[in-house]
């Protein structure tokens, strides 16, 4: 079954707001299977909404509109698309009442416009509306269908989700489950390599990798005639990658972060950690205090941006310093262990690299970062390149601490 | 002139990503003075890309497409744009080149495919990409033209802003002109209170007021002839908008963020600057340290989460936080006296809160920040309140604590 999006509205023409709602109605759509091939965006235009439609009708099975269900002039989506389906407009008692009581609840004085609001296709449903006046409604002509939603996201996620998700679910004999596994330190190509062969042969369950900053997130999804058996089919592929993938593997939880699986790691060892930073000057640990709760953890951090700092907070070497300069493996080791010591830390991870746009040489380039890691008194370092902007690369950076702290946790200490 | 929209990708028909390119290309269009109706999105389907690019052609001057520039089998833009406006693709040496360059400098290996990203249609101007291997393309056939772009924000801003602004700019008779007057320091609400004269007389040029994390924007926007004209209809107005906002007026050049305004105020006086964070941990010195250049001023900065940190690095007492708590006036101000002496510096930002979403209590709410500042000795607190998520509250904190940082700064040594 196929669904087509058509978003109304000139606002999203203009570039005021990012159209949120399609990112939204298409990933319910996918869930459920339906095939989406067109999404468009028109202005507040009944031609060029009209001939849109009729040409969305033609080709897709359910057409999901949104926006231009206010009260005004301008709003005429429903009276276009309910043309489109031949239907007559009445009104709806209920809407009707409903439309009072909100405004009314409110204080707001009822304009005769308002009542525009209460009118819908005869033999329609009526997506009643908790949290605004326009209520949204489901066509259906033959095998064509239509569905109006009103614009704004708080008005149509509800909706969508309690009275449309439903309604298309029931369309649909099979749904699709989807479950994710996030990988740190490898790259996107490489991930890609080690499931080229899940990837060629796949049918149901599929396998997708997506690139994040510094992470890797594989996607599988599965078509079944319920939740339970889709994630009975998905399991056996999570299990291969999770072996193939190891210790790159940090999460199959959507929700849970690469700081929030470092600080879990951190807590189930009861490591105490501290930062040392140059080029990323306090994103590394801003990163870390994301997490709520890891005061335990990470009681302070260094930012030493000069060499001087480097040398008084953390005592980097003033020889390494000199011999070495800042932006050498060397510094990274002595940042790690000298940072480790002055916060009295189990742990310390240090970054030091040239985020650009100046200063970098043919030698040591925008880019060129190194990353220090000491855990009780072992130190190890890493070398890394990035391209990018600054923040690009002071981004990257810290996505390269973080998977460089938890491989020398694993690594001392789960091996 | 009038301009559509095509974006290809499956992964915006799956949700998987929200279109922000579309907002941002818009909205360029928008200010040029172009007329977008139409905005689609495909997937990589050669068949329904050529039918709506045909479609497009049939009614928009310029058609402007983002993604499927990729080295795959799957990404066939280019070659499906080329065929319906009647070219060959040839090689671009240049091109090939860059990708070369751009790849190997990486240390990634060239393979078969990358080629395909030096073809290019016969007779275009190739939009070189210094963030990827595809290069853009703008292909015009007797009136009609169409504009390539590769998908990832970062490739395709960047390219949009250099080159294909200036483009579609040439095209246009009368142009929109517009400037930004950036405000910190006071909210949408005031700030627009203060203009409403302005904006309900206005016509053109016009002015509208954006709220940001901390900051509100004011554009004004004039339509002329030419540059000259629309800036000298500007100009007066943005007079009004410096008189009436005073202080509060931090640029009005759009490539100036609020901390280079900053760092630009910290340079004029000479002044050095450190930083003492508990619930920012970090994010307030990694935005200044966002400034390439600002080594002179920032050496240096303290991450003291913990009471305990905020005693040994900065000296705060051990009774003020007994008494009056880590999140209070007094300990802000302690904070910001005892990190600008660890430091050694001129002056010392300091910020203490509750993110959330735990550790609020009745008295000290979660969003409750203090900010400290001392310069040279003489201390400012300055106590603010936030709703939202933590990562919500840590951003406005930052953009609060640059705001009473510049204030300082401001009143001490320009008043």
């Amino acid at each position: 079954m196929t669904v087509e999006l058509i978003c109304v509205g000139t606002e999203l023409l203009l570039g005021n707001i990012v159209n949120t709602n399609a990112a939204f109605i298409s990933e319910k759509c996918a869930m459920l299977g339906l095939s989406m091939y067109y999404q468009s965006v028109v202005g507040d235009n009944p031609g060029r909404l009209e001939h849109l439609l009729r040409m969305a009708k033609e080709r897709s099975d359910v057409i999901i509109l949104s926006g231009g269900l206010g009260p005004t002039q301008d709003d005429l989506t429903k009276e276009t698309a309910a043309e489109v389906m031949g239907k007559t407009l009445v009104e709806d008692a209920r809407a009707k009442n409903e439309i009072q009581e909100f405004l009314s609840k409110r204080g707001h004085d009822i304009t005769e416009n308002n009542w525009k609001q209460a009118l819908v296709p005869e033999g329609c449903k009526v997506l009643y509306n908790a949290n605004g006046t326009a209520p949204g409604i489901i066509m259906e002509d033959g095998d064509s269908r239509m569905i109006l939603l009103p614009g704004p996201p708080n008005e149509l996620i509800p909706m969508f989700e309690e009275q449309v998700y439903p309604y298309l679910h029931s369309l649909q004999p099979e749904i699709i489950c989807s479950k994710m596994v996030k990988l740190c330190g490898i790259g996107e190509s490489a991930a890609e390599t080690k499931i080229l062969d899940l990837i060629n042969e796949q049918k149901n369950p599929t396998v997708a990798p997506y690139a994040k900053t510094g992470e890797v997130h594989l996607r599988i999804t599965a078509k079944a005639e319920n939740e339970k058996k889709a994630f009975a089919m998905i399991e056996p592929v999570e299990e291969i990658l999770k072996q193939r993938f190891g210790d790159c593997v940090f999460t199959d939880d959507p929700q849970v972060t690469l700081e929030m699986a470092v600080a879990e790691l951190l807590k189930k060892h009861r490591l105490t950690v501290t930062t040392a930073e140059s080029c990323t000057g306090g994103l590394l640990a801003g990163r870390l205090i994301n997490v709520s709760g890891i005061s335990k953890q990470l009681q302070e951090g260094y930012i030493t941006y000069s060499n001087e700092a480097k040398e008084k907070l953390l005592g980097v070497s003033h020889a390494t310093l000199e011999t070495y300069g800042a932006v050498s493996p060397q510094t990274a080791a002595e940042m790690a262990e000298g940072g480790a010591k002055a916060a009295g830390a189990d742990v310390c991870i240090a970054v030091t690299g040239i985020a650009g746009p100046e200063g970098g040489t043919k030698e040591k380039p925008v880019g060129l970062v190194y990353m220090g890691c000491c855990l009780r008194g072992k130190v190890y370092t890493e070398k890394n390149f990035y391209s990018g902007s600054r923040s690009k690369i002071r981004e990257y950076s810290v996505a390269s601490a973080l998977t460089l702290l938890r491989k020398v946790i694993l690594k001392e200490l789960e091996e």
